[in-house]
């Protein structure tokens, strides 16, 4: 029987504090028997995603706390080895939840099956999956970009925002994004087609970024939050619409996000909403047929950064709060 | 011919900071004579609104400036006295922009004629105008209550607040208010129909807000911003939604207002939404024909303060930032 490594969540942050590579541990055990109904999956991608930052902490985040010592949740891809289901069989590829670990156990409720075809299986955690989804959710049901608006989206080469720059491009939009240091932002305008893109680390950052928005924002897709949404702020036209999917810059307690005055969304008219993409599920069939066709159209690029082996997902996870990861954060597990 | 009076701005308050009866001033000519097109219209009631503060202001609110040494603008209601335009004629009661005085002119293209039959003309000024089209957009169209959800609303008693909780319960939703003073508390309860009204002058208003809203808030409609809207925030339930009408606490840089921590948003999915009736004028129909079916059925109360003549105009503005008008402010002009 072959050995299964997992990660568990060995001890929470301190809130608002970095969490640490004390905070996993790695765990082996022999791979599990799948029961009645249940499914067996060699896990073949792991997705990392800023989400699972808040699933560390005790306090209420938007998803369910993750239990201590238990096999960190997170999205992945992989095989399908034995099965008990008459849904699945062996040598079916799926896309799941089977978390940080090699192999992992399901009723097959939570699997869907895929056909990678020409494209790459972990595209189902990136364009094709979760990030895709939300980058089109977050454009198309709360912004809606006019042809001749300004779209900014922070966090432009990660997995979503890539997407949502792609996806304002496609419906006419100037899309403006805003990136950690010239080699992301270069990549962001020559790669992904962005009309403009603005390193905030620069230190004339304010300057950049008030110079690639003649025409203002009509649309916000923030994912960073702290003194980039302040500074973004600033520019809205009348009617403008945030779409607030993440506060990366908050989570860790580096930069509080506030909008000290609420008199800008009243005079301005401005709407803010939050989401999560898994709120409405009756959105993905729509939106993954957009994406596919995309995809298929090669009119959607995207940027993998890959980690090698389930040993090195904490410290890639760790990374991409300080901006290390480009594009999408993978941990390829086989 | 009959002498026109009419409150000019003599000065405009400094920036944060009370307006004072020295920022108006009464001036008199002889009422004018309509030219070609023109109509001249004898005012009746004239509307007093919080947007107006805003306009005293040099700086960009969403509604122009208002200039100086000229005639406050303002809602009115009255009858036309003689008319060079084949589309009134005297006698017609209209609706219309006239300001603080007592004879205007029109084109004709603000005007719009209204037949008062069993309902009193000045409700043009109150549930059937703009307050109570702005009710009714923010309620229908941005809170969209649920029949059990819990909708919030502050300065309840006040022209659109007033509207805004007979809406909500219409709908079939819970109804409280937020109002200033025991008698105006009892009022939103008794005679509008609100589940439960919370004085924010009470010295427990914290607690006694929570023990209103054994529920949670799903629909935050604000006035008044401030203190207020902070204690409020603590309440939300996932997918709140507030429609942001206006901040009467920070127009005079009495309360700030401001959204300490926006992963309130994020976390709870809220959505918040700045909005003025006047953005979108194709609602009013829908909104007209509701509310004047409810006045119809008798299910639509409200209460007007008047103040006679256009001398009181100012002190009865400048009131209503004290809270001291108790339902629709209007000034009695003839």
């Amino acid at each position: 029987m072959p050995i299964n490594k997992g990660i568990v969540l060995a001890s929470r942050p301190a809130p608002l504090s970095k969490a640490t590579p004390e905070n996993f541990r790695l765990v082996e055990s022999a791979s599990p028997e799948p029961g009645p109904g249940q499914v067996l999956v060699r896990n073949t991608y792991l997705s990392l995603d800023p989400y699972m930052r808040g699933r560390m902490e005790e306090t209420k985040s938007y998803v369910a706390s993750q239990p201590l010592l238990e096999v960190m949740g997170g999205g992945t891809v992989g095989e399908v080895v034995a099965s008990n289901n008459p849904s699945f069989k062996p040598g079916d590829k799926i896309v799941g939840m089977g978390g940080w670990q090699l192999y992992s156990l399901d009723d097959g409720q939570a699997l869907r099956k895929i056909e990678p075809g020409k494209i790459p299986i972990q595209a189902w955690l990136g364009p094709l999956g979760m990030p895709g989804v939300t980058a089109w959710a977050g454009v198309k049901r709360i912004i809606a970009p006019k042809a001749v608006e300004t779209l900014v989206v922070s966090a432009a080469t990660g997995a979503v925002g890539s997407v949502v720059g792609q996806l304002a491009k496609a419906a006419g939009a100037r899309a403006v994004g805003i990136a950690g240091g010239p080699e992301k932002c270069a990549y962001a305008v020559k790669e992904l087609g962005f009309d403009a893109c603005v390193d905030h680390r620069a230190e004339n950052f304010d300057a950049l970024l008030a110079g690639a928005l003649p025409r203002g924002i009509d649309g916000l897709f923030e994912n960073v939050g702290g003194r980039c949404f302040d500074l973004c702020s600033r520019h809205f036209n009348d009617f403008g619409r945030v779409a607030l999917c993440g506060l990366i810059a908050s989570y860790e307690g580096k930069e509080p996000s506030s909008l000290r005055d609420l008199s800008l969304i009243l005079v301005k008219r401005l709407k803010i909403q939050g989401f999560i993409v898994s709120d409405d599920m009756s959105l993905w069939p729509q939106a993954m047929m957009e994406l596919g066709g995309l995809i298929a159209g090669g009119k959607l690029h995207w940027r993998e950064s890959v980690a090698e082996g389930i040993e090195s997902a904490p410290a890639a996870f760790l990374g991409m709060f300080e901006g290390k990861n480009f594009g999408k954060q993978l941990v390829k597990l086989v």
